[in-house]
Parts: structure tokens; C-alpha cells; sequence
């Protein structure tokens, strides 16, 4: 990722390795800001307070965090605890938990003396594996690009490709490049004429604040639009293709990712546009078919919906943060962070082993390679 | 309509009729403002900046600033000049045509000295028969209310009747009882069990100020959700049905409204709930067809999308209306401010005439009556 010019991570260990630092998304777009976690409880609240977030990311975080227990304390009950709470941050995606296991049970069967050590090495593994990951499913995502774009009519072939987006799922979701953003930074760097729609992305506009702030940063032509418009988009036929992450996609295809993203997928659906999900097979969860019963899916506060956050002009022309009430007093909102795309509304799940159908059949392709 | 235990409109004629005053909509929800317009230059004015808001409610409010202008000067030229600025203001409803139309065709007739008086009693006429007819739609909802109601499974009858509605089609929107609230209301006073799901409706955010503003003056049980959470909900079962308003209906019964009306109309269809659209005839655009091709959808300023406006609460204690940015610096949006929901996916017409199919033998029956 490059931020005015530099390279960047979402997350890296601070020198010593007793404590990791991360860009506060909670600041973003208007405050470039990073922030050093030093003990597990502020990695508990950073993954809960969204200071990181987007599903691999808070694998990751979570990972740096069960180091930072296991530094506090190396014992069983310590770390048993630590892994508790961590995973208890955010329910629905399935990455905390697969980094978290992932972790624990390398280090669990381990001596007391040899566990901090062996945290690290396996937490800074999942960060790299995870940069690794995503560039892959940026290549693929980039020769799926080349295809829509050479299927596109001769009269529209001089137009930039459209391609919609939902929510954030790139590098700031992610170690690096990001998923559905991916392909996207890939198009970019190989000279690809196309032009991004961002979905604002209510209640918490990871859209119009961590996509668009990425696709300014790395000069991606954007459009930020409200949630409302990607429907009336492809009517007018100014979407050539759709293409979001994932928070955990079940055995048979179903996708659950950021609410809203169920909308734009019977849109793409309705105008026969294709609709692809981005994602890292640690995403899906082989235990469960069913997304819409199976799943349990996070209902965040109230005030998220009733209340918005921005930046305002002072008179003084200071720069500040504000959070502004936007409905009646007394006046209650309801909601859930998540929505369920079942698997015949998506055109194929793009993974770091490349295309595979949302399908059972897809899907057991892919655990054969795994 | 009922605020604060008074019975309101939003629109009359003042004493002496030499102006018209209307609650200032760009206050609510959190001041409620009664602004006097005294010239139809002000009437334009607040259709174009959305003082007044709502396909019929701007109809009325276009024949008063017609009869201003004719007070001002009521020769052929001044009256056409009037005209032409008034339809300009928004392109895409059609009452305002309709009724600037009604009453220009009514006047242009007749003697410039009796122009004045003849305006002010057709503007009166469109101001009451707009409330009958919303009575009118109340009565033939409510009817569809019961039904569905009744249809509900035994294990669901204890449960509220859920009615997810998006924007403002409530008193706000009409002279009083609104389009697709009028049936709610209908509802809430004969003492159904009923609880409304408020689209917040970004990105002027009608539903979380004003519809919200509505229901909690009546005492309506409500809820108000992000537009991307409508679809989640209709997954889940907890929406019974959805009704909403329509800026222009086409002859075959394709149905122009607020933004992202299209995307609920999806969802409902992919979930089997009922999908109602209320409208006056008057808002019926007879001479086409095909919605999407032939409507002109206004857009509107970017900055509807890059900011919003709220309240916020200053140490003084204070409360002030604040304008906040939601998007890094520079960034650009795209503003759409209708869709079109293709015939094939609304339930039917809900017009003062009773229900009709939205295809073109439904509206040609309809069409018969009037």
C-alpha cells in the first residue's frame, strides 16, 4: 500500500517485540495516525472498538495480541483466557477465530518457556502468509478484469470498466493489498483504464472513509455513492462488475459480508452483472451450508445507525472531528453488521488459489488443493 | 397530522392570502420552523432547496407560488415566466407539472382581473382534494394492512405486523396523512398491533428525520435502519410488507422513486413479501411507459453524498445543526436522487381509487375511472 508516497502495513511488530503498532482506522479518512498496543486488553479493544478491523486484519491482530498474553503471562490459564477474550470481539468473522486456533494449538502443546517465542514466530507467519494471499488474489482478480473488459462491446470499449464495490476489504482490511481491492491495485499498476463506485457503506462508511481514502492514495479513479444508487447503476448499465469481500463464506458458497452487500448482489443479479467475492480460504467456514441460519451475525449499537461521525470547519478554520445526531431524540436503531448473500446470487469466489464456482461443488475443488 | 398534541398541514394560505407559509423541512428533525413565503421567486426557492419536499406536496406548493406571481403581475408573460421557472425546479415528479398545469390551464383563460381570485381557489381545491385522496389511500391500505395481518400464522399473530418503508411518504410529503404513511396511520388508530421499519434513506436521510419525526409525533412504534439493512431483515422474516411512495408512475405501472426503492423492491420479490406503492393518480405519468428509458432522474449536488447534516451537542450545552464531511478531501460523489422499480416487482398500486395492478391493464382500469 502507498500513503503519500510511502510504503505502509495495517499492522507491524514495534522494535523488541513487546508491543505491535496499527493505523487507527477509527481516525480515517480525515487523521493519519498510528497506535502502539502494548498489553492483550488493548488488542481486545482495538479489534472491538474497530481501531482495526476487516476480517483478515483482525486475525492478524488477534494472533499479535495472544503474544502479547502469553508475554503477560505464559501459562495455561492466562492464555486460556486471553484466547477467550479475543474471540469474543467480533462473532461473525471466521478469520479471528482460524488465526486465534491457529495459534494456540502451535503453542499450547509447547513448555511455558519456549511459548512467547513461538507465538511470534507464528503470528508474524500469519501476517506474511496473509500479504502473500491477497497479491495472489489480486492476480487472479486482475485476469477475470482482462476478460470483462475484452467482452465489453467495441462502443464501450474506450469507457473505463466500472466496477462496484461494497464496504472496505482492501489493504486497511488486510497485512497488505487487500481482497476485493486487490484486483483492483493490480488493474491499476497494469495501466487498465477502470474507475471504481464506492459504496458509502452505512452505519460505520468504511466506504466513503477507508475506500476511498485508499483508492485517493494509490490515484485509482473513484466515485463515492450511497448505498442506494448501485441498483439504479446497473440499471443504467454503468456497472460492468461487482466485486466484494468476505467476513466467511459457508461450504456450499453462502457469503457473509458487510450488510447491504445482499442488495447489491440481487442487483447484479437482476442485471445480469457479474458478481464476484474476493476472499482468503481461511474465510470459509467448512463446519456449516446454511449462511442465513448457521451463522450468528453481530447487532452493533444503536447509536452507530442514529448518530454519524465526520470532520467539520471551525470558525478558527481548525480541523474537527464531530459526531452528529441525525434522527429525533429518543428516536432507536436497529443494527445488524452483516447479511447473508446466498451462493446462486454469486458469479464465482476469487481466492488465492484463483476462481471457484459458490457452490458445494466449488467449494470441495478448493479443499482438495488445501 | 399531530404534533406535539396540535393538528397540523404543512401548507396553508396566511391571513389576507397575500402569502403562504410551510414547515421548514430542512430543520426537522431537530427544529420545527414554519417559514412565510411572500413571493413565487421564495416559492421557487423552497422547492429547489427542499423546504418543501414530497411529489405532492410541491404540487401544491407550486399552484400558491403561481398565485403569488400573479398577485405580483397577472399579464400573460409574467404568469408563463413564473410557470416555466416553478417546473423547472425539480424534473422528475410529476404532480408538480400536474398541478402547476391544472392551474395554469384553469387562469390563462380568463380576464387578467379575475386571474388572481380564480388562482387562489384552484390552488385550495389541489390543497384539499390532496388530503382527501391521501385519506383515501389510508382507507384502502388499511384494508390491505388487515388482510395481511389475518394472513399471518398462528405463531406469529401475538407478534407486530412489520412494514418497512423507505424516504418520507408520510404528511410531510402531502398537505396531511401522506401516501405510504396514510395507511399507517389508518392502522395505528384502529389500534393494530404494528411496528415500522424507517429506511434511513441516505442521502438526504428523509426516513431518519422526517419519517421518524412523523411517527414519533403519532405515537407509531418504530425503528430506524441504514438502507443496507432492509434486505437482511427481509431474510430473516421480520418484514410483513413493504410500502413506499412514487414520485412518477408510468402507464404500465413502472414506478419512479426515492433512490434505492429499486433495491427493496428486489429484496422483497426474492423474499415474497408484498410490495405496495401508494400514489395519487395525480402523480400517474399517463403519456409513457418505460421508466426507465423515458424518466429523467435528477441529480443532485455531490455534497449530498461527501457530507451530512446533524445535531450535535456543544459544551455549552448547546445544541447546534453542524455539517460534517464523511470523505477524505477532494473526493467526489455521484447523486442520483430516483430509480425506477420495474412493474414486474411491486405487489400493486395503491391509489385513492382502491388497488390496482401495476401493469398496463391495471392502470387502463384505473384510467377508465378518473
Amino acid at each position: 500500500m502507498n500513503i503519500e508516497g510511502n510504503h505502509w502495513r495495517t499492522i507491524w511488530l514495534d522494535e523488541g517485540g513487546k508491543s505491535f503498532s496499527v493505523i487507527d482506522q477509527n481516525q480515517l479518512p480525515h487523521k493519519f495516525q498510528t497506535l502502539s498496543i502494548k498489553t492483550w486488553t488493548e488488542a481486545v479493544n482495538a479489534i472491538s472498538k474497530m481501531t482495526v478491523r476487516g476480517a483478515p486484519l483482525i486475525g492478524v491482530a488477534g494472533a499479535y495480541g495472544l503474544m502479547l498474553a502469553l508475554q503477560e503471562d505464559p501459562r495455561d490459564e492466562a492464555f486460556q483466557n486471553a484466547y477467550q477474550q479475543l474471540i469474543a470481539t467480533r462473532p461473525t468473522a471466521v478469520n479471528l477465530k482460524w488465526a486465534l486456533d491457529r495459534l494456540y494449538y502451535k503453542v499450547i502443546a509447547l513448555p511455558v518457556e519456549e511459548r512467547v517465542e513461538a507465538a511470534k514466530r507464528e503470528a508474524d507467519s500469519i501476517a506474511e502468509e496473509d500479504v502473500s494471499i491477497c497479491e495472489s488474489i489480486g492476480f487472479h482478480g486482475l485476469s477475470l478484469i482482462k476478460k470483462i473488459q475484452a467482452n465489453k462491446s467495441v462502443d464501450d470499449s474506450s469507457k473505463p470498466l466500472n466496477i462496484l464495490t461494497h464496504c472496505n476489504a482492501g489493504w486497511l482490511a488486510t497485512v497488505d493489498w487487500g481482497t476485493a481491492l486487490a484486483p483492483i491495485y493490480k488493474a491499476h499498476h497494469a495501466g487498465l483504464n477502470i474507475h471504481v463506485w464506492v459504496d458509502e457503506t452505512r452505519p460505520r462508511n468504511q466506504g466513503a472513509s477507508l475506500t476511498a481514502f485508499e483508492l485517493a492514495s494509490e490515484g485509482v479513479p473513484h466515485t463515492v455513492i450511497v448505498d442506494n444508487a448501485g441498483g439504479y447503476l446497473m440499471q443504467k448499465g454503468d456497472v460492468d462488475i461487482v466485486i466484494v469481500g468476505s467476513d466467511r463464506t459457508t461450504s456450499r458458497g453462502d457469503v457473509c459480508n458487510k450488510i447491504g452487500t445482499y442488495l447489491k448482489a440481487l442487483a447484479a443479479h437482476a442485471n445480469s452483472i457479474p458478481f464476484y467475492v474476493a476472499l482468503p480460504c481461511s474465510s470459509i467456514d467448512w463446519e456449516i451450508e446454511d449462511g442465513l441460519k448457521e451463522i450468528k451475525v453481530e447487532c452493533r449499537s444503536s447509536k452507530e445507525v442514529t448518530h454519524i461521525k465526520g470532520i467539520t470547519t471551525k470558525s478558527d478554520s481548525l480541523l474537527e472531528m464531530e459526531l452528529v445526531q441525525l434522527v429525533p431524540d429518543g428516536c432507536v436503531g436497529f443494527n445488524p453488521a452483516f447479511d447473508i448473500t446466498p451462493a446462486h446470487l454469486v458469479s464465482g469466489l476469487l481466492t488465492e488459489y484463483g476462481i471457484v464456482k459458490a457452490s458445494k461443488e466449488g467449494l470441495k475443488e478448493l479443499l482438495e488443493i488445501l
